[in-house]
Parts: structure tokens; sequence; C-alpha cells
């Protein structure tokens, strides 16, 4: 594991677009697992002016890593909406090197990716409760490849508070994600973590016991992990250095 | 994870030492991690010849991944005893290139693999158990680095047999060991089994559930973990090609 | 540039294969160039019977790097028909694998080696006149990629007794090669020679000018290649170990 | 290679300083070569904000490719003295990061790199009579490791203007520079070049022929050569996209 300690968000997320720019200027194809939400809005901002329509990084591929579908409506899911507003629309990303995860596609993701050449990377944030991508505490096993998790019924009004602005009718009984042993196969991780609201997560996910209850611990079994995180993010580790 | 199906112990051992000559060959310090036991018995009697005097192979340098001590005896232990006359006395390695794990220097040994660079391969077997290197069900936690384990009274008995020709009182009170995350680091894992007695833990390791009660079952999520077995091993699993 | 100084034609071959083992052993597809003549000889009788119908090898694929057509016959060129007796048909490599190079397809060889991920190492023999592949001094230019050349007149004895059982009118006007600007694209080369023969051309190629007049000087310039050499071959070097 | 075309001075120097902080991003020990000169004067605005006082960039290492000493004085030669300016002193970059090429060390310069581990980049210019580093038409030869080359009488006055403010007393006898054989070791060669003044320079080095009379040549027949030009540099190139 490599940590970067950064002063600010506006830093991790520079820090973090620099890390997926080394791995655009490969000359081969070049395959990326990108987060939406907030941690990694200034990492956008920054990458959206160096990338919108140069043909030099028209070899960069980019795979959705989880997918909440609108329930009962034929569209677009939640991630893929937010990461087009994000980052592929403003970045002008062509639609051939967009590669969405659905529930109808899900079964042969992990295929199709190995098949691409596999994952170069995969940024991604942690929730405060140690989730990452979709695995979430209490569903995810070590063992899930792409899979296909259940919403329970007690669990809708808080999806649909932080993800479909409130409306529990459209939640799905269903999501996919990637699961640990998905986003292990990438060559090359980078956690991305900001803000006081974090620092337990962070605590728990690079100090602690590796369990299945926090599940971005297992992160750290990754033999090319990097830990870019802000100065509150991190305020909760012991060991500030660690190679 | 590739899998690669051997015909019998003899290929798996030639395919073994085949992905260590591989690493040899690059320019820079080549560090490796390597087992005893009787599995990769082949593996060292093909390597010999090739690397027995070679000037050209002066680059690479062996770790050794766990030590069973003589208890009260102020002499090397079972497992590097053992690689000394598997491989290392016969292949004529230099101290030089040998670095020792004791009791002694294990709080630093992960330290000094960092600062020479890192392992570029490990080649370790499996136990009935689902055990890798040292690390037992009921003992290992995934979060271990390097770490010192105890061995209960209970257990004299069987390690005295395995390992101590029966003499129980040679049996120590503790061990040493690379743990899951010291061996996840390496930039490539070989796992190597033959043989029908192994075919159960195999299945376990590759197809079940990834618990700390099979050790093993980590080394699935390596993104480079490269998995040689003969048919006998290989007999009980479901799904014989894995990329 | 790595030397490596083996005893002998036997060694030389036996460590030339370990490093295109070591390259087939990457998880994705593996490109290799390979050279006929009696050079390799002890190389393929190595590899043989550890390719031979292995599953595990079938991502491998051989780009032939130079062609001597037959002149009016409409059937496989001279290098071809090398490698298949020496290598092909006894290793039972698909024809999926196997990728010719002709007076036909030339044009387009280079296009299609980068289309299919470029080379990962081309194996090669020098001559005495200090020609690799068929770069030929007097002939060849830096700058060729893969090209046709003209065969005059007063070279078809020679070239009919070397490669065509003495049957001048079998030797074609023109060949194909790789030429110099396509070689060094490769992720690494490998140099073979044995032999006091080619002890003066190595002198050459190795520590004397790098110019046009020894086509193999160039190879030095690239910062992967590796030379594997008998004594009798490296006779004549005056620096014997080089990084 | 690969031709990378932007709009300007400004995006030829962003995408340069992408290709060093991909680099930069690497876990263990990064050696760098870097350019003085006004080209790369956009690349280092770019970088020094991201790079000064960063502990997470501590382990990258700094190399003079070439030196033209002040005559006479014991003082810094002018090529370290401008990268101060440019980079060093303004990214406070430590003095044990920085490893200088001068008259008295150069005989040892090439061994030292590669007991550090090699380059993995270089950021050259090209000169409109179609040098790189110090290699000039008429005096570089193609063999060339880190050389002593001498300064003709009748050169002092050019070089007095361009270098020394047009003082001929302190310009030098000797100057020395990585040669050829020395800069096609790297890991990776970046060539930048921008404004019409360079076009015919790019077009001869890029697709010409590769002689000693235009040394940049010889650059792209390394296996990993970038170049990133702004539109004039590239307006006389006939193939806009290669490989």
């Amino acid at each position: 594991m490599k940590l970067i300690l950064t002063e600010d968000k506006n830093e991790m997320g520079h820090v973090a677009a620099n890390y997926l720019l080394g791995h655009m200027n490969q000359q081969r194809r070049v395959n990326l697992a990108i987060t939406a939400g907030r941690t990694p809005v200034s990492m956008y901002e920054y990458l959206i002016p160096q990338i919108k329509n140069k043909t030099y990084y028209q070899h960069v591929h980019y795979y959705n890593f989880d997918e909440l579908p609108f329930k009962g409506q034929d569209r677009d899911g939640v991630t893929i909406t937010n990461l087009n507003k994000l980052f592929f629309i403003p970045a002008n990303i062509a639609h051939s090197q967009i590669h969405k995860l659905t529930l109808d596609n899900y079964h042969n993701h992990d295929n199709k990716i190995a098949g691409d050449g596999g994952l170069d990377a995969i940024v991604m944030g942690i929730g405060c409760d140690g989730h990452f991508c979709g695995n979430i505490p209490g569903k995810t096993k070590w063992a899930n490849k792409i899979v296909k998790l259940p919403i329970l019924a007690d669990e809708k009004g808080y999806i649909a508070d932080s993800e479909y602005n409130g409306d529990t009718t459209l939640v799905p009984d269903h999501y996919v994600t990637m699961g640990p042993a998905s986003v292990m196969q990438s060559r090359q991780l980078i956690l991305i973590a900001n803000g006081e609201s974090k620092a337990d997560a962070i605590k728990q996910a690079l100090e602690e016991d590796i369990t299945e209850n926090v599940p971005a611990s297992i992160l750290r079994l990754h033999p090319n992990l990097v830990v870019i995180l802000d100065k509150a993010a991190a305020s909760k580790l012991t060991i500030h250095t660690i190679e």
C-alpha cells in the first residue's frame, strides 16, 4: 500500500487524476473503472479539460463498477447517469468507450472485462460504513465476483434519500456491483477519501481487522493499492507513512 | 487467476520452474520466496542444473516465508534446513543471496523485503487443511503481516511427527510465518499442488468461500495468481479453465 | 544490454528457451518472432516437449521475421518451411498461432503486428557478415520497416548454396524481412550466437562502430537486449560482463 | 512511436508533464532526465505546483543528460544552472535528488545510472539541426555512451551567443553529453517540440533517413518513444498518426 497524504480535497483530486492520466499514457488499450459521488468532483474538474476531444486518449475505455437501476423504468441507472453528468458528457467521451453495467448484462461483465484485457485501474471512494463500490457490510462476501444483490424493504428509505431524491417508488429490488473478487483483479486500485466523516472508516479499513463487516478492509491485501487522503480523512491513522 | 492443468507431478514442477526462471531473467535484482516440502521436489530437480554456478543468476535473492525453530538449540530451523538440502546446497547458492527468517529478525523482515524492492514471486504449496506458508486455520488472520504464532501443547505431537522425526522435545512454543497481508504483496503468487489428497483443499480454496478457515482461499483475490496442478489435485474442481 | 556467457551451444539454447518460456507465462496474448537456422537447434529441442499439446501455451503467437520464397512456385518459403521442420510441426503448433510473412502480405505485416499488440520478443541469430534477419550489409537501411529487397544475379549462387540446395533456378529476385525499424519495436530482443566463426561478428556488433555495414550493431541500442553466447562466440570480446 | 499532436505549446507542456507524473507514481525509486531550454517552460510551470514540497514525490531522482561548463570557473555549468532556475529551485527539489553531470564525473555517470536502476524516462527537445541532448551533427556517433566532446574555435561564437550571453571567454573547450547509446537505454523517451522553426527537423527525424547527420533520427528506433508536438512543429509531417 502506498499512502499519499494531501492537504485538501482539491489536492486529493489532482493526485488521483494524475494516477489516471499515467495509466492513460500507455500505448495499448487502457481499461479504467471510475467512481461517481461527491468525493471525485475535483478529480473530474481537473481531468475534463485534459481529456475533452483529445484523440490521443481515444484508446481509454471506461467500465461501470456498480449500478442502481430505476425501478420499473427503461432508462439508464443512477451510477451511469451521475458519471455522464460528472465526466462523460463534459469530457465528450464517445459511447464506444463507455461500458455500462446493467441488470441484463452483469452475468457476463467479468468475462467481457477479462476479454478486453482486464482493468488497469479502479478509482473508488469509501463509505462511512466501510463499503466500496456496492459492497455493503452484511451483504458482500469476499468471494463475490460481479453480483446481483437484494435491496430490502427497510433499506429503501435510506437509499431513496441518498440516490433517488427521496422517491422510494424508484428504488429497485436489486442492484449490481463488482464484488471483492472482481475488484481485486484490477492491476491497480486507487482509494480516495476526504473529510472527517471518513476518518473512522479509513482507520478501520487500513489499520484494523480485515473483515466482511468493513468491506474496504480487503483492499489493503492488493499488491498495488494507492490510498489518497486529505488530512481530515487520515486524522485517525496511527501510521502515516506506509509502503 | 490462471489455472494450469498438468499431467503429473513432474510436469507441475517443470512449469513452476519455468515461472521462476522467467522472473530470474529480469535484468534488475530478483526477489523470490520458495517452498520446502515434498511438492516442489521435481521443480528443484529441474532448476538445479540450470542455476548451479551460473553467474547470470547471481542477482536472484531468496527469502524464507516461514520458519520452525528447533527448541532450545542454536541452529538453523526446519524450513531453511530443508531448503538447504533441496536446493540451496545442490544449486550452490551463495549465502549472500539467502535471507533467512528467524524468531530474532521477524519483526523487521517485512521492512527488509520492502527495502530490497519487494518480492517478485512466491511459490507455495497447500496443506490438506487449506493452509499456506504457516497460515493455519484457526490461527491466521487476513490482516497478519509477518507474525510469530504459538504452537499449543496438543499440537506438538502432530508437528513433531511431520517436521521433527517424532521428537516432541524439539518442537518450539512459537514459529514465524509471512501472514496473508505479507504474502499478498508479492507481485506474483504461484500455488502448486499434486495428488488426490490435495483435491479437497484445492476445491475449497479456489471455488468455495473465502474464509480464514481455509487460509489459501484468500490467494484467489490476488490479481496475478497462477495455480499449477496435476490432474489428481484438480479432480474436484468444477471449472477447469479460469482466467 | 545483458550479456550471458554460456559454456556451449547446448546451454545457450537452454537459456534462450527459458527467456521464451518466461514471455509465454504472461496471462495475456504473447507474440514472438523466432529464428530458423542451425544456431537455435538446441533451443527448440528443449522447448518442444514443454510446448507440445499444452493448452496453457495456446495464447502464444509466432510471427515470421523474414522469408525467402521459392521462385515461380506456389508454396511456402524457405524460412517458414524450416521453422515448420524445426519447431511448429514437432511442437504441434496450431496454424492459427502461426503468422507467415510473404511477398503478398509484407506491406501490411507491421500494421498487423501492431494491431495484435506488438511483439514481446524476437530471437535472432547473427551472420558472419553481421547480418540479422534479412538485414544484409549494403542492403539494409536503419529506417527500413518490413521491406522487400532485391537479390542480385551475382548473389544467387551463394544463396542457392546456403538455402536452396544449390539450385539457383529456385532463388527468387526478391525477399522480405523485418528491417531494423521493425525489429527494434519489439519489447525484448534476444541475440544468440555460438562458435568461433561468429566471434568477429559479435565483436563488431557489440563493441565497435554502429554502422549499416554491420547491421547487428544497431541491436545494442535497444533498451532490453539480451545476448546469449557460448565461449567461442564471445572469445574476441574485451568486456565480458556488460549490464 | 506514439505521436501526440497538440494545439499549442501550452498543451504540449501539459501532456509532457502528465507523462512525467505517470512515471513518478511508481512505488519504487524513479529516475528521470529532463531538459532545460525554452521548449519545456510550460511543462515546468504545470509540474511545479504539483511537485513542490510533496513528500510523495521524494522518491524521484533527476539526472543531467548534458553539461556545458563555464571555462576557467569553479561553478555549476550552464545546463544545471538553467534547470535550477526553471524547476529545481521553484519546485524545491532536495539536492539529494539531483545528480549533476560534470567534466569530472562523466566517466562514471553511465555506471552510476545503471547502478541506480536505470532511467525511467528522458524528456528531450530537438534542435533545428536535428540535435538532441548534446548530440550534434558531425560530432555524435551512434555508439557514444556518455562522452566528452570538443568545442572548436569556430563554434565558440555561436555557442557564446546561445548559452553564455555572448561572452566567448566563458565557452569551454569541451562539454559532456549522454550519447545515443546512453539515451536509448532509458525505458521511455519523450521528445517535445513546438513552433514552425522545428518543423523541418521533426520531419527529418521522424520520416527521413536515420543518419548521424540528423542525430534525433535514431530516437524512432526506440520501442517506447512518445513524440509530443504542437501543430506548427508537426506541419511538415506526411503521416500524422503513427501507431
